[in-house]
């Protein structure tokens, strides 16, 4: 069986946008594959007593995390444009991406959610930019709607981000190997490299 | 005038063993040096209303440290091993590197606490400890120690805590260049290669 990377992203997380956009090539470059794993932040916070990002309740960590990911873009010659709204509710976001991440468009929809937000400014939680999305994509929205407000993908993001909590994730992006778990963007190099070392083992 | 690195330490915490005890290497690969600047982080975590660190508040959080910190010091072959007290009150160590850093004996002294404390699992709250180390190092204890608690070197502590606060530093280690910012061992090499490209320019 192959050593996967489990990745774990939720779509408000800035520091999951350049992971997601890098960690297949990544990944590829080591022979390790990737389950990508939308979860969901705001019950994990919740429950640590956290209403909001820890970014927004401790300003001089938010200020740091603005400057931060606009370097770690840079030096990704990644775009990165900082939102008006932090964070967006990325619930619908999550759905339809897991609706979607069983097709061939799922990545790219992934990938198309955190331009939207992190690029171009636009709101995630509006169905009518992930419509367009999908559009772009070539994907008919309606069905994909359809399934992703079913009650069966809505009970399993609710599972995926139990699963995140029972693994010890309390932030995103996360990677989990085997029982390791790495925690942010820069990690992503020593997770994939776990990876390869435990297959290699 | 050259570009330096300030270099914000905390004796408590975990991940400014790791950058203690390579930054001096990593800065002089590229023609930058260094200035050491111990600080207290208790008076800023008070400020956001933590009376204790982050790690042992979110347990999580605590569990996933423990973990990243072993891997990031096998992974630069530095010896570690957690200790039975976190965190401890590195208030007296703080006041004696702050009094050793314009002798030649201060970086080592620096050195051999994270030892003591990550290595060693001494308490580093003893003076009898800290009395120790100097030793090993050849400096006669007693008017170290009666240098440290000189009111000068109390006030120079807390105008270091409060310059770090200025700063919007919130945890350590913390790499200052310029008006860049950047925090955690792992913004190291991002933080030398800031102040080498400044410098340049």
């Amino acid at each position: 069986m192959p050593t996967n990377v489990e990745f774990f992203f939720e779509f408000a997380s800035t520091y999951s946008y350049p992971a997601a956009m890098r960690i297949d090539a990544v990944a590829a470059a080591s022979g390790v594959t990737v389950r990508w794993r939308p979860f969901l932040l705001g019950p994990i916070f919740k429950a640590q007593g956290w209403e909001t990002s820890p970014f927004n309740l401790y300003p001089d960590k938010g200020r740091y995390m603005w400057r931060d990911i606009a370097r770690v873009c840079t030096a990704l010659d990644l775009p990165f444009r900082r939102p008006d709204a932090f964070p967006q509710n990325g619930l619908m976001a999550a759905r339809v991406a897991l609706a979607g991440l069983g097709e061939s468009w799922g990545k790219d929809f992934v990938r198309a959610v955190y331009g939207a937000q992190f690029v171009e400014g636009r709101s995630i939680a509006d169905q009518g930019v992930i419509a367009d999305l999908l559009a772009r994509l070539g994907v008919t929205p309606e069905p994909v709607f359809a399934q992703a407000h079913s009650d069966a993908v809505k009970a399993r993001l609710r599972a995926e981000t139990e699963e995140a909590q029972r693994l010890g994730i309390f932030g995103a992006p996360s990677f989990v190997v085997g029982r390791e778990l790495f925690w942010g963007n820069d990690r992503l190099e020593q997770a994939v490299a776990w990876a390869r070392q435990s297959h290699a083992a």
